[in-house]
C-alpha cells in the first residue's frame, strides 16, 4: 500500500516553534515521522511525500529517515506551494500513484486502528473514503478550525468548513482510488484548488465515502494550542488500558509518565532506563542488609523510585517508537533479579534482628512467591482471556508499594510474610483455576 | 477428511494374547484406538470402521471411543470377512465413501507427519496414493512378511509379497480416491479379493502412486515378536530428540522409560506423577534442613528419584494420548518449586554447619539463577532457533544431579556455589547473546 503525505504547508501558527511543521518535534520525533512511523505500522509500505515550504530540509530528512528506517520514500516537489491551495500537492504525485493509496497529511497524528479501521471499509469504485469523526464532544478537535462532514449512510452529502448541518469531523485521513486526480484538476479549472473542494466534487457524484472513526484517536496540529493538546494527548494514552495495576495505576504512572516527557528529548534509550532502575534496586537491597532503621527507610524509598522509574523504560519506548521484543524481555529479566534482591535484603534485615529458621523461611517463599507469579502470568493472562474471565493483578507495583510501606513502619518480617501468602496463595489460585 | 479403517480380519497369529487384534492394548492403548487417534493427530475427522470378526465388541468400544473423543465413528459390518479377502471390507463402505478418503489397517501404527506426508503428495486421477517405505533395513519390518512394492518415478509398477524385484514396503497406508471400488470388483470379478490385487490392477492403469515415508515410524503389528518390537519403539521414542539434557538422556531418561512402562496399565494420571515428583523433593528437601550427612545423603538420593520419576509424566501423557497444554504448565510450576525448596534446604544444611552470610548469598543466587534459567527459557529457544544457532542445555536434570553429587559427597556449599555461578552465568550469556 502506497501512501500519499503533503507536507508543503507553511504553518504559520507554529513558525514561531519551528521554521517547518513536517519537522518540528512533538515529544522529541518530527510529527511528519510520527506520520510515517504510525502508517506504516497499520501496513503502508512505499511513502511519497509533497513538499513546498523548506522543501529542501524536509527532503534531506526523510532520505536520512528512510534509510533508518528502511522504508521507500520517495519526495516529490510542488513549485505551486506558496500560491496555490493543498489540491496542487495532490496533484504533483498523480504521475507516481497508479493504484489505490492512502492520503495523509504531515501533521495529523493518529493511531495505526484508524487507518485499518478506514482499509476496512469497500472503497467506492473510482472514488474516496474519508475517516469521519463522529465524536462532536471530542476534546482533541478544534471546532473552529475543524472541516466539517455530512453523511448520510457511509456516503458523504456535504464538507466544508462553514458547514451549518453536520455530522463529523474530516480527520484528513484519506483511501483514495487514482480518481482523485481527476476531481481536483475539475474543482481547479472551475477555481478552487483545495481538497475539499475535490472532494465536494466527488460527493455530488456519490463517490464520496465516509468511514467512522469515532473513538479512535486523531488531532490536527494547527497551533501551538493544538500540539499542546496533541502532546498531554500522547502522554495520556501511556495509561495502561487496564494491564496496569492499581499502585501503578494510581501512583507510579502519572508520576513516571511525567518522568518521561523529560526523558524524550534526551539520548537515554529505555533499555538505560532497565539497568538504572534495575541498579536502584541494587543499592537499595544493600541498604536493606545494613540492618538499621535508617537504612532500611532509606532502602525503600529508594526501591519505590526505582519502581517508578521502572515505568520509564515502556513510556519511552512507546512515545518514540523504540519498543522491541528484547527490551521487555530484558526488563522482565531485571525486574525479577530486583525482586528477589529487594526481598533477600530485607529477609537479611529480618533475620539479623531475630535469627530465626521461622524468618528465613519466610523470606525464602516470598522470594520464590514473586518469582512464581511472574512464572505463571503469561500462561494464566492468556488462559483466562480466552475464557473470557478477569484477570487479578498483583503484579510488581503492588509487591515493591509493599516493601516500601514495610520498610517505612519498620514490618520487615510482616511485609515478608504477607508478601509470601499473598504471591503463594495467588499462584495456588492459578493452578486451579486454570485446571482445565 | 474422511478416513476408512479395516477392523475385519482374525489376527490368529495374536489370538492367544486378545480375541479381537484390534481391541488388543498396546502399551495401554487398544491398537485401533491408537490408529484413530493418530490420524485425528493428523487432521482426518470423520472415521468409517468396516468390523468383522468379534464385531460386536469392536462397535461396542468404538461407541464408547467415538464419545469419548467427540469424533464421528461409524461401523460397517462385514459379512464375508471369514471366507473372502480384505477387499472385500473396501467394498462394504463403498456406500458412505464419495470423495478422496485416507485407508488405513486398524492394526497398523504410525506417526502423524507419516500421513501428513502422504496427504502432501497430489492425488493420482482416479487413482491413490500408497505410502511406501523405502528403508529396506527398517528393523521394524518382518521382511518375510511385507508386501514388496516397486515403484518408478512415483509410480507403481508392481506389488506382492512374492516379488523379487522391489524397491519399497507397503506401509498399508493409502490415500484413495473412490475408483479403488471399481479396481477392487474388477479384480473381484477375476477371483482375487485382496486390496493388494486391486492396487495392482490399478498400477498397471499409471493410476497408483507411490509417497516415499522413509524414516518416518510405522509398524503392522501381525504377530508377538512385532508386538514387542512395536511397544520397543514406541517406548524408545520418548528418549527426546535433542530435547534433553545430558543426565536426562544417560541416567534420567532410561530409567523413567522402564518406570513408564509399568506404569501404562494402570489408571495412574499424569498430573499425579508431577504431585507425586513433587512431594518426594520436598521430603528430600525438609530432610536436608535436618543437618546431618545422614539425612542428607537420603534427601539428594530422593531429589535424584524425584527428579527420575518426574520424567514419567511426560511419557505416559505421551504414550496415551493424556498431553495436555495444563499438564505440561502444571508440571513446571511444581518444577520450579521443587527446584527452590531442594537448594532452600541445602542453604539451611549449610548455613547451619557455617553461619555465614556469604553462604545464605550464594544459596540466595543458586535459586534465583536457577529460577531465571527457566523464566528465560521460551524466550531464548525461540530467538535462538529462529537465528539457527545451538542451544545450550543446563536444565533441571544437571541441577538436581548436582545437588545430589553435593549431597553424596557433603559439598554441600560448593554444590550451591557451582550452581549459582553456571545458572546465574548462563542467564547473563542468554541476556548478551540475544541482544539484537
Amino acid at each position: 500500500m502506497k501512501c500519499l503525505i503533503l507536507a508543503a504547508g507553511r504553518g504559520s501558527r507554529l513558525q514561531s516553534l519551528a521554521d517547518s511543521k513536517p519537522l518540528l518535534p512533538l515529544l522529541g520525533v518530527p510529527l511528519i515521522e510520527r506520520t510515517i512511523r504510525t502508517a506504516t505500522q497499520a501496513g503502508a509500505d512505499e511513502f511519497v511525500v509533497v513538499t513546498g515550504h523548506a522543501g529542501e530540509r524536509v527532503r534531506e530528512f526523510l532520505r536520512e529517515l528512510s534509510a533508518r528506517l528502511g522504508v521507500p520514500i520517495e519526495t516529490l516537489h510542488n513549485r505551486e506551494w506558496a500560491e496555490c491551495d493543498n489540491g496542487s500537492s495532490v496533484l504533483a504525485a498523480e504521475e507516481v500513484l497508479h493504484a489505490p493509496f492512502l492520503l495523509l497529511m504531515a501533521d495529523h497524528l493518529f493511531e495505526p486502528d484508524l487507518i485499518r479501521d478506514l482499509l476496512r471499509a469497500p472503497l467506492p469504485e473510482q472514488g474516496v473514503n474519508l475517516a469521519v469523526d463522529g465524536a462532536l464532544e471530542n476534546p482533541l478537535v478544534d471546532p473552529r478550525d475543524v472541516t466539517r462532514v455530512q453523511h448520510v449512510a457511509g456516503k458523504i452529502q456535504a464538507i466544508g468548513k462553514g458547514l451549518e448541518r453536520f455530522n463529523g469531523y474530516d480527520t484528513g485521513i484519506f483511501h483514495c482510488t487514482p480518481a482523485l486526480f481527476g476531481a481536483v484538476r475539475e474543482a481547479r479549472r472551475e477555481g478552487e484548488s483545495s481538497l475539499s473542494a475535490a472532494l465536494g466534487r466527488l460527493a455530488a457524484q456519490g463517490r464520496a465515502g465516509a468511514v467512522d472513526v469515532s473513538g479512535r484517536f486523531w488531532c490536527d496540529v494547527d497551533d501551538t494550542a493544538a500540539l499542546q493538546r496533541a502532546e498531554q494527548a500522547l502522554l495520556q494514552r501511556l495509561r495502561g488500558k487496564g494491564g496496569d495495576g492499581p499502585v501503578s495505576r494510581w501512583l507510579n504512572r502519572p508520576l513516571s509518565i511525567r518522568l518521561t516527557r523529560r526523558l524524550v528529548n534526551t539520548g537515554v534509550t529505555p533499555n538505560r532506563i532497565s539497568l538504572f532502575s534495575f541498579l536502584l534496586s541494587v543499592i537499595a537491597a544493600v541498604l536493606f542488609m545494613s540492618g538499621h532503621y535508617a537504612t532500611l527507610v532509606l532502602g525503600g524509598v529508594l526501591a519505590q523510585i526505582a519502581s517508578i522509574i521502572d515505568g520509564c523504560d515502556g513510556e519511552l519506548a512507546r512515545l518514540k517508537y523504540l519498543q522491541s521484543d528484547y527490551g521487555g524481555w530484558f526488563d522482565a529479566v531485571l525486574d525479577r533479579y530486583a525482586d528477589a534482591l529487594l526481598l533477600f535484603g530485607l529477609t537479611w534485615y529480618a533475620f539479623s534482628h531475630s535469627p530465626d529458621m521461622g524468618v528465613l523461611f519466610t523470606g525464602f517463599m516470598a522470594i520464590i512467591g514473586s518469582f512464581m507469579l511472574s512464572y505463571t502470568a503469561d500462561k494464566y493472562d492468556g488462559l483466562m482471556r480466552q475464557r473470557g474471565g478477569g484477570v487479578l493483578r498483583m503484579g510488581r507495583d503492588v509487591r515493591v508499594f509493599l516493601i516500601f510501606l514495610g520498610a517505612l513502619f519498620d514490618q520487615v518480617f510482616a511485609t515478608l510474610l504477607i508478601i509470601a501468602l499473598l504471591m503463594n496463595l495467588e499462584t495456588v489460585r492459578r493452578v486451579v483455576v486454570c485446571r482445565p
